[in-house]
């Protein structure tokens, strides 16, 4: 019956907080989870008020338009409504977007989002990756021009390691590339890398101005709302309308759309966020000095620090309560590491130097 | 780039409130709206509570295993974990099965759930439907021995109609049809015809010792979480793993999951709603008699009134700020009326009576 899903893997989230506090007996309130980039502060103070005051309101679908969301990212964007698509993260509209070309071919960098490769394994494609972890746009041309993908990835900056394209890279990239390859800039930590380099900033606007860019971007790392589950595609007209085919009604919660509008209304708080970000992650980069181990410069909210034996260090980690990513998995001995709160940050290096 | 979609349309969802008070300037607490069969009480006040204390945690990830709230689906449906998979309400474990399945043709009733068609031709099926708008399983079977379809939809009661299948008359079907076919069984309104009727109370522990069985199930209806898109799957274990690899992590929200499990908790608020529901429903029977309009026996949270000149009516209504369905579009003169509280039916019937 499911004959076309044979080769298809479960998918495994990272150990969740009830987990250790199953596994090892430890007190919630004593975890520190860094491996999932969720905001540490959370969302603005404004946002949770705001969520609180219409909680009595769940029984009621949002509007499915989500109008009002749309006019604010369309303001924040310079666009109009019509460039915008609203999807249950920007995982969503991933989705949308590969179901929707159904790609035989599709090409990313070495190391990307484990999602792209999910969704494209779904409806059969080919899975391309560059021979560099990283993006390394030069592999990229090489293998489009002799493999003709249909969609091609980039992640700017690059969940899981960090490393991030700058801005006229990608356009002189895009120029490069037919128009019936789909190209999906995938933003989910732009506010970022924009705040700590200006180089790296994507004008939207002028990256949909392409009539083959996809650029998407989420509420779940700066604004603070990962559980919420809410983020967007931006493109030109033709492409938004065909993305909306695929969007099931009511694809994310009332709660959810309460959320995100106040949050976009609250850019001090995210602002905030990132400042005490890039302060708190020079700890981990003093801390990689002292030891002699490498790491890769992020652009954000996270660090990869190649610590020798990794896995074993992140068992230690876990029995004592805190969470990160080992990236073992991916071939590489090191760990990444979200910037979490100071008390958080100074914990961890603490225990870091003790057992590394 | 986007040929596979160039047959499919855009869904659109009923009117919400805000589009009333955009386009006729009725305040947003004037307007009754009876449209979506949302539950008019909303969730438990101990569910709201549950929501409001977690706000602050927006930005953490829900727990993508979902353990809890499968040990409580598993309780009351006296079933295990292994046989249940969560959804962002039950259309979208209805999502995996169709994408799962990718089947050539499908079987449904002659007016049903929308989502059954939309899911369907998204990956190319042909549609097939009973030539009677209601569930008549003697043309299910004949259709089903001539065509052979992957999947049958059974909507255990049906929506948009309201009318419903016995149990047995259901047990009775899947034992006519092979393995290989996929039953699902659609039972987001059971709840309510479980009450109103023993007969049509579906064994669910029995319905999925079937290998080919799909039951789902939301809290959108009787459990007041329409907003929050929670529902589920069960079936055998083999299904349920298959699905799962479809299911995006993360696919509800992190205050959802606890209005979810904390609405499980609360059965005295869900029956509280399905009593008053009937009660209520017996309003709007009386005044169909009243008129001498005719109306479909219904077994959910919404009644199908045969009024004339639906459309007309319905225009009407939505200018006074009652929303309702109007079934027009479905070729039927009559209206689809959500069971509101008790001075929003006493206001439409006391409307109705005036301009019908």
């Amino acid at each position: 019956m499911f004959e076309k899903l044979k080769d298809l893997k479960v998918y495994e989230a990272g150990k969740p907080i009830e987990l250790v506090v199953r596994e090892f007996g430890i007190k919630p309130n004593e975890i520190i989870k860094l491996a999932s980039n969720e905001n540490p502060y959370g969302p603005s103070p404004k946002v949770i008020e705001a969520v609180k005051n219409i909680a009595h309101l769940m029984h009621r679908y949002p509007d499915d338009s989500f109008f009002e969301l749309k006019e604010g990212l369309a303001k924040k964007f310079s666009l109009e409504d019509k460039n915008f698509i609203i999807g249950a993260g920007s995982d969503q509209v991933l989705e949308f977007a590969i179901h929707g070309v159904a790609p035989k071919k599709v090409l990313m960098a070495g190391i990307t989002f484990a999602m792209y490769e999910i969704y494209s394994k779904q409806v059969g494609a080919e899975i391309l990756k560059t021979p560099s972890s990283m993006h390394n746009l030069d592999e990229f041309l090489e293998i489009y021009k002799k493999e003709k993908p249909e969609i091609i990835f980039l992640c700017v900056p690059n969940n899981p390691l960090g490393e991030c394209l700058d801005a006229d890279e990608v356009y002189d990239f895009i120029e490069k590339i037919d128009n019936d390859t789909l190209v999906i800039v995938d933003g989910a930590y732009q506010e970022f890398a924009a705040y700590k380099d200006a180089k790296k900033a994507l004008d939207v606007k002028r990256l949909i101005s392409y009539p083959n860019v996809l650029y998407t971007g989420t509420f779940s790392k700066a604004y603070g709302l990962g559980g919420m589950r809410v983020g967007y595609g931006i493109a030109n007209e033709e492409i938004i309308r065909n993305l909306h085919k695929l969007r099931p009604p009511f694809n994310i919660t009332t709660l959810s759309l309460k959320a995100a509008l106040e949050a976009l209304k609250d850019e001090e708080w995210v602002r905030m966020g990132i400042e005490n970000n890039f302060k708190e992650m020079q700890k981990y980069i003093d801390f990689a000095r002292e030891k002699g181990f490498n790491y890769i410069d992020s652009f954000t909210n996270f660090i990869v620090l190649y610590i020798p034996q990794s896995t074993e260090i992140a068992d230690k980690l876990l029995k004592r309560g805190i969470i990160v990513r080992n990236m073992a998995s991916y071939g590489f001995d090191a760990l990444r590491i979200t910037i979490g709160k100071p008390e958080e940050n100074d914990k961890v290096i603490n225990t870091l130097r003790e057992i590394s």
